[in-house]
């Protein structure tokens, strides 16, 4: 015994959301059919219009309706820094953050050669032509602290050696409001080396 | 800084899930669009297909997209029993226990003044016409045990009372495999009044 044949088609839909297990996607189905019809038609209305019309920026590949996005466009935004970011939920959070006034270029991903995503995946090869023909003096490795991260910083910093730009990485160290006590050793090695002098 | 007005509308659009928060849908947003669009077409034409086609039986009530479903068309299943449950899941949790082999009439839902749900919501009406009409010889109350489960199982028995019907309502106990010391008092005391004569 189980539900009727669509409700079951439903409940297995919902199962390509992340996170989404058995019974939380029959726990959504009998939701949206019982409760909230409007909002799941609302929703399958913007599921389909935002896959029909969102795509990458010609410039960053962050996902947008857009040809070129906003923030590629806006004229407040220097020209003479760009920062390198996994994903578009990297690019938020940094914006967030707040502290950068440059451009950004989203991989959407990291180097992972078993997966088969290669530098071609991560559009290395546009990231270099946007450094070779603008005003690009730094940029930023901001890929995210883990092995996958730190190698696809270390293959574009090699990529773009014989242009005239710095490279630099985020810093590591203790979280603001972390305690020593409770910080890993390898980020606290890292704090260390990368220590700053106090100034007044 | 956020994401561009499609992709926000999609994040808002999601919401509409249960146990789905700001953080959460922002995730499966960016997961469909970059990494699953074709899981969250098909999702988008359940949605549609569903919601479209989906609707009540018309004997009782359950959630299906024919007009009378098919544990109600079923010529396997006894007529002299009806299960009133409150939720088309609670009718699936009976139907996998096993055991019963009667028909079931689905509230969606229980008495709550409060919200506006009476009688008339819960089918009620048509619940004592079906008693009046067919051969029914048992009612089984399967509501939650819950304040509103219990008031509603109550509310049933006493509207019908003058039909040649007897009704029934589901055990209380301790859980099969649970330890009498974790059990709650309310709990143990049910089980202590409940009990029953061994046989060999």
């Amino acid at each position: 015994m189980a539900f009727s044949p669509l409700v079951e088609q439903l409940i297995t839909a919902l199962r390509c959301l992340p996170g989404v297990g058995p019974k939380s996607a029959q726990r959504m189905a009998l939701h949206l059919l019982e409760r909230d019809r409007d909002g799941g038609l609302y929703l399958a209305q913007m599921l389909e219009r935002s896959l029909d019309e969102v795509g990458q920026c010609r410039m960053c590949r962050t996902l947008t309706e857009e040809d070129i996005c906003s923030l590629c466009r806006s004229e407040r935004r220097s020209d003479e820094t760009l920062c390198v970011v996994e994903t578009p939920a990297d690019q938020i959070a940094m914006e967030q953050a707040g502290g950068f006034n440059g451009r950004y270029f989203i991989l959407t991903g990291h180097l992972s050669p078993i997966d088969g995503i290669g530098p071609e995946a991560l559009g290395l090869e546009q990231l270099r032509q946007r450094l070779e023909s603008s005003d690009i003096k730094e940029l930023i490795l901001a890929t995210n602290p883990t092995v996958e991260g730190e190698a696809t910083a270390h293959y574009i910093a090699e990529m773009v050696r014989d242009l005239p730009v710095s490279v630099s990485r985020l810093a590591h160290g203790i979280p603001v409001g972390g305690e020593l006590e409770y910080i890993d050793g390898g980020t606290l090695s890292r704090a260390l080396a990368g220590r700053l002098p106090m100034t007044e």
